[in-house]
């Protein structure tokens, strides 16, 4: 056996993805058993691992951050969605050490919040209706500190997820205190730098909507200074099914295997 | 005497307040003429002023910051929708200097962007869709900002307005850099204190969710400490046809005229 | 004497009303047990009654058929959703016999669909759908096809719902067969004879839109003639929450208690 | 010049094509300017022909209907939305004069009411509401009695659309009362036969839903006996902007360049 996607919970997915290394295969795993690197973070947040003999072994999944690494990789963490919305927004600024303070506000369609049926995502509770949810700590947030503090810039998060009425997509507002002061020209340079050569993400003037991504593997940006408040702000739009998740896994599983890194996405 | 409450956009307002002014009316004002009290500021927002002589004059009428010149003015300026929510979410720590910084996320139903047909608000452009708008500058932020500066408190504010797919409904999410430490026994303290007898102000324990104030006069707050990041997060729901605009005027109008506050919002 | 609104499903409504009865509680039943007169119908949709001695006794409380029986009642039936908007909607007809045959394509909100939450009332199942539904048999039939009959109109109805991405609002549009031929005259003659006086009755010349009855207990018509294909046809809308259910309950119970049957419900 | 597709309104539509022809190229034109056959229909619901020499020289582009002639077609007349699912959904009972009496009701998306932005497209009075329209007479409605009458089966139709809250999609709800008796056996041949070896149109055996044919060529149906009553129901669901229109479109080139009739679409 070769490659396998795992899609299970945290907890089983571990077990699961455990077995199917000692068959040998390569894994993508679309939980978040496998994305952090530090130990006590992870219990803090999910419990104990089910698979300590690997924990640490994984790359993390984000191709616009970790391509080569993914490439030889035997498990590759596939990002949560609104990790890889906010990472791609700021990864130009975190390796610059750019970020001195960040707000993350998130907004996400109803599919986010998972195919269960509960009083959340009953119809008449969720349309018409917007409202911040996990305020006290959601766990994809140690997955971006993480990788900020990866790329050289050790920042400490503040993220409000909000659920929307709509089906699919996904919003990230990003609010960054710059450690310097940065321009326009800057920041073009900067975002240009990383992904005028990315397959699959795209930079706008004009600041994105949700609905332009939608059923894509597509990631798109707009980036503006606030110069009265002296403020950065990036916006990034992408479907949280696709780049967010599934898209986004077959996209790994490509460059694990020597593929064409966009088969099968357009 | 007469009262008039007239719902012009800002310029053919202020003409049009300045003759019921000459009638002897006192007026509710729902266009932004008469919100601001710097004129350079109006003039760099909103061009030239159509009443000049009367420019200053009016009170700012959020019942929840100036009842009591509310009810002695002839022309009371209704706030902007947006500053409706956002003032009732900082009020309480802007009256004790604690706003070092502040970053003002809102998300806004289709009726906000008006009445008009327009690409923007047809069906198929807003529905599944989010994004934001005005990215380059909001006209209520200046707004916000003098009040603000009114109450002590003066601070260079990130506001950022977001359209959402539903009609109504106003959903604002702030993210406050704190001037010093403070705990969620202080924050109980100072909301308390500032709302526990109004009558139009409802404070949760939970983030709110705007179909809870549907078709109401109400404003509903859930503050929250982010003790990892250091920040006080407030949030802030209400109807923007409702509280943001038609019956804080009636409420407005109640204040001027000596009648219960409540009467026909209820 | 007291009164009660009983709200339990089918079965167990039964069994509550008849112990509320023998306490000499006077009752509005919002379920299907004493909707029905012909107790094999009752058993084909339903099975066994929970309390037969009772079965038979109640009025059918559609107050614009039956007001001066439900003001003597003990036992009122409320309506279900759908009969309430199509009776309304044929009842001129059937008083005049006028009903050959009648295809009755009724669409419904997802509140319709009931509280629990299930995969059809999953937002991601219901947003950017629509479905028919109980194709092969829908339990409103048998009560609508009982009050036609009483009206002196024994006729066998095609009734088709359809699950439609809205919280609340119900259409019901009526292809009518006519016995004799009508025209635009005759029906609006009929209609105003009809509901001329009726306070929550509304005749419209265009065809009616849902929202415009939303949170109301107004039913709203418009009637057409199709003479092209020689058929009526009657748009009845109004809100299954309201006068489809519970503010229907409320001007019941005004008629039994002898109250302005309006209260409570503006 | 070999192919045009021709995406203009009905007058404007048939001067451009007719100026293509002399060009000499083969045209699917998107505008209703050459579905009809009868010219004083046409007259009757658009006015004058703009190239009365073409007319009636068009093939109605329904693969299912008219697949050989439209191989050989120089113009080729695209259906309208409506048509399409309801020719599809009846044409099987048509072929046998099986169709005594039809009502077709109808459901269709925001996008169904196009592009512009209008008083009756705008968010806030689409969202959350149903309304019947056009009910004094649809243009679509002689396009579908004129095939049906091809097909054998002269009927007036009873034809009634209705604007419901989402983007894309059709819900098409055929009352059939049948000229003889039928039963599923029955039907299920007659379908079978007419559309299993379609590549575009599936049978179900519940009814369909227009989720699940959104973004495809596809149209889905269900047949059912309403044996109470006596009539045979169709459902008939398809996305209004593909197999209601480009789409169809395109299958429509493919047949008559001699390609794979579904390249493209897939």
């Amino acid at each position: 056996m070769d490659a396998a996607l795992v899609c299970y919970p945290h907890g089983v997915a571990a077990a699961t993805v455990a077995e199917l290394r000692e068959r040998g295969a390569r894994v993508v795993d679309l939980s978040a058993d496998f994305r952090l690197r530090d130990r006590g973070i992870y219990e803090d947040w999910y419990g104990e691992h089910a698979a300590p003999e690997l924990f640490g072994s994984a790359v993390y999944g984000l191709p616009e951050l970790h391509r080569e690494a993914i490439a030889g990789a035997d498990i590759v963490a596939n990002p949560g969605c609104y990790p890889t919305a906010a990472l791609i927004a700021l990864a130009p600024l975190a390796r610059e050490g750019l970020i001195a303070d960040v707000v993350i506000d998130a907004k996400s369609g109803v599919s986010g919040a998972g195919r269960e049926p509960t009083r959340a995502t009953h119809y008449i509770s969720a349309d018409e209706n917007m409202t911040p949810y996990k305020v006290e700590g959601h766990r994809h947030t140690p997955e971006i500190e993480q990788e900020l503090g990866g790329l050289g810039n050790d920042v400490t998060v503040t993220f409000i997820p909000h659920l929307v009425p709509l089906a699919q997509g996904e919003l990230v507002s990003c609010y960054v205190r710059p450690a310097r002061d940065v321009d326009d020209g800057d920041l073009a340079e900067l975002y240009d730098a990383a992904y005028a050569r990315e397959p699959w993400v795209e930079l706008r003037l004009g600041a994105p909507g949700v609905i332009e991504v939608r059923d894509t593997n597509y990631c798109r940006l707009s980036v503006h200074v606030d110069s009265r408040a002296g403020r950065v702000i990036v916006f990034s739009a992408l479907d949280n099914l696709w780049k967010g998740a599934a898209s986004q896994a077959i996209q790994n599983l490509n460059l694990m295997f020597g593929l064409d890194e966009s088969a099968g996405l357009r």
